[in-house]
C-alpha cells in the first residue's frame, strides 16, 4: 500500500502540473488503465491515452487550481482534497468548487479519481 | 436518485447534529444498514445499531465541527465536505482534518460515509 506522505505528495504534484500546464506531468501520476469521473454521475474516462486528451484540454482551460484546505491522506490507499477550479471560457470567468478523491494502486500511482461537484458547486457558465 | 439540494442538506443536519450534540439525529440521517468507515483503511461499523453506539461518543467527545469548504454535491449520489474535527480528549485540544463523502441510497438515506483523513491529519493527540 502506497504510504500517506507518496499519496499526498502526489495530489499536491497534481496540483503543480495544472500551475505548469504540463498535462504529460498530470497524466504519468495515473497508472494505465486508471479511471477518472469528473464530475461523479457522468460517464467516467478509462485509460491513459483517454487521460491524455482530457487533460491536455483541462489544463489549457484551467487558469488556477486554488486549494480550499490542506490534502487529506488515508489510513488506506486514498488520499482527497477540496479545491475550487478558475477557469476562462471564452474570456469569461467560470468556477468549480470540487472535491477530488484519489485512489491509489500498488505502485504508488492513481487507479481512479472521483470529482465531487454538482450544478450549485458550478458559477460563471452560459 | 437523490436530488443535490437534499444531498447538501443532510450534510449540513449532520454538522448541526454535532453541534446540537444530538446523536439521534445524525443517526437518523443513515439507511437502517449503512456502512461507516472513518477514517477510510480502518474496520467499518456496519447498521444503524452500531452507529448509535459510534455516533453517540462521537458527539461527546466533538467540541466543534468546523466545516472548511463549502459542500460538495455531485451529479450523481453522492455528496462530499471538508471539514475540520475539534475535541476535547482528557483536557486537552485535539484536531482531525477530514473529508467526509457520503453516499445516498433511493430513499435519501446515507448509505455509506467514508471519512478520509491520516495520521498526518490528526493533531494534538498522545
Amino acid at each position: 500500500m502506497p504510504d500517506e506522505q507518496h499519496m499526498k505528495a502526489a495530489l499536491q504534484a497534481y496540483l503543480d502540473g495544472f500551475a505548469a500546464k504540463d498535462a504529460d506531468a498530470v497524466v504519468a501520476l495515473f497508472a494505465e488503465n486508471a479511471v477518472v469521473e469528473d464530475p461523479v454521475g457522468s460517464e467516467p474516462i478509462r485509460g491513459r491515452a483517454a487521460l491524455a486528451k482530457f487533460y491536455g484540454r483541462a489544463v489549457q482551460m484551467v487558469s488556477q487550481l486554488r486549494l480550499a484546505a490542506p490534502i487529506r491522506g488515508s489510513h488506506g490507499n486514498a488520499a482527497a482534497m477540496a479545491f475550487d477550479v478558475e477557469m476562462l471560457i471564452d474570456g469569461r470567468e467560470a468556477k468549480v468548487q470540487t472535491i477530488d478523491v484519489m485512489e491509489f494502486d500498488a505502485d504508488g500511482k492513481i487507479a481512479s479519481m472521483r470529482a465531487y461537484w454538482g450544478p450549485s458547486n458550478a458559477s460563471g457558465f452560459a
